[in-house]
């Protein structure tokens, strides 16, 4: 069997998942990879993947079947996700939410024969995918997303730019007791703080404030203000030795009713890498925008325009055998 | 806007759930429910509802967009999902599994001019559809499907013949060690013994020998003989008024590796009805035939071969704005 040819194009925690991603499976191939940075720098897993600039990847549309960005929404893929469209179908996790309509038109101009499969992580994208499939079966309900046990890139960032602060990591916790009302089918109005605690660890300064610094994360607005926060000073050590993974994960509950009857709906991640994970569905989302491009199904697509059997190696008669 | 025209053909438990689900559907309208038994006997929950013979059906293929099937796959959809296939859009919840390449293959051989979601319930169907999406995001794992607690017919009408039960009812419940074994990523090779408990509450005629019911219960072969079974008898009064519901429900874990890295995936239902939910996992189905059929995508289906925005009453700007 042919192989599907993979590119990445940007090479972070993301693009590194995806180079996993793409290793364990044994329908595709990682043709190159592509970087903003000097090319002679990247380490990769693989040592034998050629890697170019992001300027080289004109020249290799008919070398490269599906492109899959590692880039983020904040700054690589506005300008990334429509020139990479123009030229090869592809891949990305796009996740800031009201900007993904915007985001989508202008792929969308441009995937004229190609397929684009944008905000493919897993919020957006799986979740999303458990949103519409739950609120679709259970239309008389309320739908609620919690996030974590995880590491909140933004959180930690608005951490780190406090004086006197060295290093810090911001954990997003879902409040139990919220979980448990909703699974009880109570389905109560939660406020963010009501649905989400913050756990902060951080590494000072020599001499820092440390009572100031904890004020001024207690006190942070919109950020912290409105949730149950605790924060934790350590050592250094402690901060390389147990914080610095990237676990993650969540869950989408849908409860709804049936007449008279209660149903729940239950999704949860337990995620030992976030990016891994997301390079995972990427490198699934490929193989279906490969599929959809050979049936010129072209333009920018979703995950809620990817019928499931699209994401699986596998062919309809063993799917149906062994997984239906 | 038009309305999908559904008709039910079969109406017990499940074609119940149905007429709920397609009540609660505010692009659906109810045309018509057929029955082999006699029209005047059934009684609806909307009784403006028209009911007719099955054979009456194929008098109304213009009136019908999509046919539900609420019958079983033991007896009724053998024959009468070849039948209804060849005339209107169907789907139906076939759950004999190793029968199902063979069933598929007779209603794609009918299904010139319809489409047919087959095998649409939540097992097969909804678990299928999340079986399918945890390999194809973790191909290195092991998925794992639990069922229960839950009412399990077949378990149930097992007791139901041994001499001197009058009533009886058994559950299936999900061993909660193996579940956390699962979770915990230990990956083990589980016997449905290990997976499962039986719990059955039994009603005994007057005189009977309790402790012979129990026995035979006990080492009933495949039944309950290799699985950790309770046997309790109980009292007419308690039996009605405890035991009379249809709870189910389940999970479908997947445990996986990226790297070093663990992952898990996890989706459950605890469900107050299951054919009820399983009528509202077939409603959403419909909508879905309904859309392929006017794609003119023709043929035998199941739910892997259905886009999730299919499924789903909101329309493409609808979705990515409040569901992705």
């Amino acid at each position: 069997m042919e192989k599907i040819r993979i590119g990445i194009a940007g090479y972070g925690n993301v693009g590194r998942g995806i180079e996993k991603a793409v290793a364990a499976a044994s329908d595709m191939e990682l043709r190159a990879v592509f970087t903003r940075r000097d090319p002679k720098e990247l380490k990769l897993i693989d040592d034998s993947v050629p890697v170019f600039t992001v300027d080289d990847a004109k020249k290799m549309t008919d070398e490269i079947d599906v492109m899959i960005l590692g880039g983020g929404s904040a700054t690589d893929l506005k300008q990334q996700g429509p020139h990479f469209a123009s030229l090869f179908s592809i891949v990305d996790s796009f996740d800031t939410h009201p900007l993904i309509p915007e985001y989508m038109a202008s792929i969308d101009a441009v995937a004229k024969s190609t397929t684009a499969i944008i905000s493919s992580g897993w919020d957006p994208g799986l979740f999303s995918m458990m949103r519409l499939l739950s609120q679709a079966i259970l239309p008389d309900g309320e739908s609620y997303t919690f996030w974590g046990r995880g590491v909140s890139q933004g959180h930690s960032d608005a951490i780190r730019h406090i004086a006197g602060v060295k290093k810090a990591v911001q954990y997003t916790v879902p409040l139990e007791s919220a979980v448990n009302e909703v699974r009880r089918g109570a389905k109560p109005k939660l406020d963010p703080g009501q649905k989400h605690k913050r756990e902060c660890y951080v590494v000072a300064l020599p001499d820092a404030d440390l009572s100031a610094i904890e004020k001024e994360i207690k006190q942070m607005p919109y950020y912290f203000a409105d949730y149950d926060t605790t924060v934790l000073f350590i050592e250094d050590e402690d901060f390389l030795a147990n914080h610095s993974k990237m676990p993650h994960g969540g869950m989408v509950l849908r409860s709804g009713n049936t007449g008279e009857n209660k149903q729940l709906i239950e999704f949860s991640l337990d995620l030992g890498s976030n990016p891994e994970f997301t390079g995972s569905i990427m490198t699934a989302c490929a193989r279906a925008a490969f599929r959809m491009a050979r049936e010129k199904r072209f333009g920018a697509m979703t995950v809620f325009d990817v019928p499931l059997a699209y994401l699986s190696e596998k062919d309809r008669p063993a799917l149906i055998k062994e997984l239906l």
